[in-house]
């Protein structure tokens, strides 16, 4: 009796272990709020009352207003490099108080990231792989007296959800029913390399230097398989029409090009890029990013 | 004699408790001092010197330079949000080094407030009520060897303050004197309904999106009655000119209207705001906040 | 025996002790990547990561993009306001993967900070001085799996290593080999009294404001000798040629003239400094910082 009895403690502390383990009391927020406003600064202050032992953090809040795009691409960019029950919260919501759904995602590398289904996910489901996806219950999970409000769902619901789920008040399975595994996608243009020639898109830009960032990943490169030193030669295209046409050094590093030089390398998703060396790429050639931006790159002819 | 012992013990526990607990050893840092040099964070490292147990936040460090009427309205917009207890510094101080006294506010509500009191007080006051204010009495509530610095009692003086009163280093007696129940107050125009028209100021932009925010409250739009999809008339004036003059249906949503189309609703302090759908009407339409910016809305007379 | 044992043990946990105490579990990041993207939040989750009970702060991510000199300058202006055992990480590298070392500066004053040996520690370490150096054994101390990402050594080598220095999972003899106690150093004119005139540098612009700060400090203008409402006559040169003229008188505080006109004064870092009461300075006279700006500045001539 007095083993059995242990026994059943040890897997009930066990489980409650794993419960406490799941969410690690880590908060990060994104936004397009920007933040000259109180409103960043609201939604701490909403997750403090939940719990004041949260640690909370930001990812940006410096999203271009109303661009889910960005909003996927930087969870993409970040989400992996925080361990596992990290709670993210982000808030790109063109369709604030419209039928779109508020759902909490959860990764198969553990983070779970609070947001309204509207494309915000494509990237990172794509990335990190959907373990379980849940929509919010507001009935529960929403601030108290917080009714009248209908137009910052940042606050009243997707903070206070999100610092809930971090505090362990409640668990996974409180956030509400389960959905099905999948996420409302932003099609874009994938990576390919055909006749020699690596396709893509130009999926960001790498802003406060001006380098160009392509989806173009490293296993693609590969196969092209450029020696340090080679030229790439690169042609963009806007909506089809030529934007820019030049060669790019290979390189490892920026300083293996005088300055104001072109070179082409792997950035720190391992994906390929251009730069000026010390200088914008994006300013001088007049680039931008997005689905109408597209890229080839071929090894250069050796003369 | 042991009873009596033991009562007396559990009264000083509790005194010691509520003492403790008066403060939660959250401070939330507000500025004009931008994010791009070392002022803030001087505060903060003043800050942990106090004490390394404490958790800093931020409001924002971009209220435009001087602007003590942001100021306030930002504080307005954020304290409530953040559990009693919770210890503010708003240091947006034009005079400093001048006769302008240092106070630390407590609300209704718990909060602490650290601000010099040249306005930056007006609307927290009026919202949420002012259960002590005390002036801040330097001789103690200093950083030692700050003595020969006149022009910065952001770092000298009120984070200093802000941090040991968090930490429970002093309580709430020890920051000085008390004062009399009043602040220094910015005037402005109080929001009315008279003869069917609601008047007002139009107290801040909601300056990401470019959103007016006006001080008209719920419970006057309420009077006014409107429901969702009847027409607004709205009537913007620049010192007594006319600005601006449309129609924007009263909408629970943003998505409510088409993208670009203009709407009026309740923003989420329940104040009656304008926008346009994913586009801002500040630019749009010129318009901009402050005292010199008046508003006249009615029903739309149907047709 | 025993006692001897007692003894030792004694010494060993005193030991560990001072070993845990060095440093404090607080990490303050800088650097020029901006808050537009993930950079920044990739570093922060890499150190929760190594330990979540550290505590991360920001001193700016607005430096200008390579520009090594104000980086050295904001750690000037920061880092003895921070506690002893404070890990700072600089990350401005415009020679990121070629041949600059990776250094932990330990200073006098008993902070740490992480950075390429690039002119980023000129001014700290003539400060508050060298304690120890120590160059950053990569072959320990570097994310793991990062060994393919050649750009990124802010998050896989420096976050990661101040995460660790921090948390105590490695010392600081563990960082890596000690070098000499010099670091690189960028030249500039240091300033001088001669002849009755104040001469030297606009070190950097109290950039929200508008305000000049001079590398000036307050024992060389305790020389000069002005006392309060003197005008001091100055003149402000950029590459040789006169850019500004005009007098200013020494006060405390801005309060001290009208709203627009000029005065000096001693800054929060208790350096000669010129402003416009509630202007900028440097809008309205266009003057700028670095070394090719000069300053002279003498007791104007009373009539």
């Amino acid at each position: 009796m007095k083993h059995l009895f242990k026994f059943v403690s040890v897997v009930f502390l066990s489980a409650l272990c794993c419960i406490a383990s799941a969410q690690n009391k880590i908060v990060v927020f994104q936004s397009d709020f920007g933040l000259k406003d109180g409103a960043v600064s609201a939604m701490k202050g909403v997750a403090n009352g939940v719990s004041p032992d949260l640690k909370l953090y930001d990812l940006t809040h410096e999203i271009p207003a109303y661009n889910i795009w960005e909003a996927s691409y930087r969870l993409f960019q970040t989400v992996n490099y925080w361990p596992a029950g990290t709670v993210f919260v982000s808030v790109v919501d063109p369709g604030v108080g419209t039928t779109r759904k508020s759902v909490v995602l959860k990764t198969n590398t553990g983070q779970f990231i609070v947001t309204p289904d509207n494309g915000t996910l494509t990237l990172v489901a794509e990335a990190l792989g959907i373990a379980e996806i849940r929509e919010i219950d507001e009935a529960v999970n929403r601030r108290k007296d917080s009714g009248k409000s209908y137009t910052f769902h940042g606050r009243d619901v997707y903070a206070y959800t999100a610092a809930r789920l971090a505090a362990g008040v409640i668990n996974f399975e409180q956030v509400g029913p389960a959905l099905p595994k999948q996420v409302v996608n932003i099609p874009y243009q994938k990576a390919v390399l055909e006749n020699g020639k690596l396709k893509g898109t130009i999926a960001i830009l790498d802003i406060q230097y001006g380098n160009i960032w392509t989806n173009i990943g490293d296993d693609l490169v590969k196969q092209l398989n450029p020696q340090y030193g080679d030229a790439l030669h690169v042609v963009i295209y806007h909506s089809g029409k030529k934007a820019y046409e030049g060669d790019a050094p290979y390189s490892q590093t920026f300083g293996a090009v005088a300055q104001g030089k072109p070179l082409s390398y792997l950035n720190s998703l391992l994906q390929l890029s251009f730069a000026l060396n010390q200088a914008s790429f994006a300013d001088v050639h007049k680039i931008a990013s997005g689905n109408d931006w597209s890229v080839e790159v071929s090894l250069a002819s050796k003369k």
